[in-house]
């Protein structure tokens, strides 16, 4: 995978990832670069079923404990089917939420520890973590309102639990972000986002300009 | 669980695990103790469809540490819905298959390594380790033609893997009970069912007994 690049968005549902994430990839294209754009579990059947099992509403026995196993082997069987396989041929893989989402959600907003969904992570990722991360921080009110006003999806398990649990997960966020300075970088992501896409821009052309 | 005894068997398929199971159930019972016997995924509904996941012929494009995240994530559900609660209560849970199937079938014989699928294992039970492993040992080549005379059910997609698999299984878990001398003991099941229903009878008596 020498030639890849791999670069990941993170942030709170209505942070705006998808939008950022379009516009760098048409400029990416412009640029000539091979780019694979992508999120977990990423049209890989088998991932695909192990996500229905995760975000069936019915599903409230889930033990904590297993939502994490289930989310990092989606997470696996995307890797290995889909992003690997475009790093090794040079691909700029850019994908909608990666590792960092399970340390936030499952070890620091549902309490089971980050270093410990870190250690079942490494196996699943068997240490390929990204190059690049761009965390979008934004008021989880501001996100949410978003999601309601857009109308572009049914709520599921996890909008239904409540502003807490999303104060919560911006605050882990915040901790993931400091615990990985040099790869994780944050944006403020209540503005236009006109200057964001700059911004996203500058960061993403400075990664592959440093290969 | 103070009270409770948790005891898991384990070997190949064809090994006669149901067989030895149902008559230390019945022993048990009748010695006045209440039992609970169980498999993995044991009837509780998410677990049921990670497995439905995991044994699907058609999931050929299956990553080896996929397949391991899953047991692991099936393993977690059965654990907390069903077997911690009976053990806090003081049952004795008798478990067919436990950790040890996944260090021998994936961590061995796929090569994933045992102490790799041991640490999502560790993970998935919070250290919760069987109080005594019953390890039926038998050449592979009888376990499958004693499945095939049955005729109880379909080969799954384990079944078809072949001898070469099932060869490596059965080294794996003489390894695995090398590794943990103290809770696995290994029993030669090629022999009559009789005197091995004595055998386990007496040595699930003394573990009682030692509480």
């Amino acid at each position: 995978m020498a030639g890849g690049t791999f670069i990941t968005f993170e942030g709170g549902d209505g942070s705006g990832k998808t939008t950022l994430i379009r516009s760098l990839m048409d400029r990416l294209e412009r640029n000539g670069r091979e780019v694979v754009v992508t999120r977990e579990p990423g049209g890989s059947p088998i991932a695909e079923a192990i996500r229905e099992v995760i975000l069936h509403v019915d599903n409230t026995a889930m033990d904590p404990l297993t939502e994490a196993l289930l989310y990092a082997a989606s997470r696996r069987q995307h890797l290995a089917e889909k992003v690997l396989p475009a790093l090794a041929r040079g691909a700029v893989v850019v994908c909608d939420r990666f590792v960092d989402s399970s340390l936030v959600y499952q070890g620091y907003a549902r309490g089971l520890g980050i270093d410990s969904v870190w250690e079942i992570n490494r196996f699943a990722t068997e240490g390929r973590m990204p190059d690049l991360t761009l965390y979008l921080d934004l008021d989880p009110q501001i996100g949410l309102s978003r999601i309601e006003a857009s109308g572009r999806r049914q709520p599921d398990r996890l909008d239904l639990e409540g502003l807490d649990f999303h104060t919560r997960v911006r605050e882990g966020y915040r901790q993931v972000a400091a615990m990985f300075p040099e790869r994780i970088v944050m944006l403020d992501a209540s503005g236009d986002p006109g200057p964001l896409k700059e911004q996203v821009w500058k960061l993403v052309s400075a990664r592959l300009e440093s290969r």
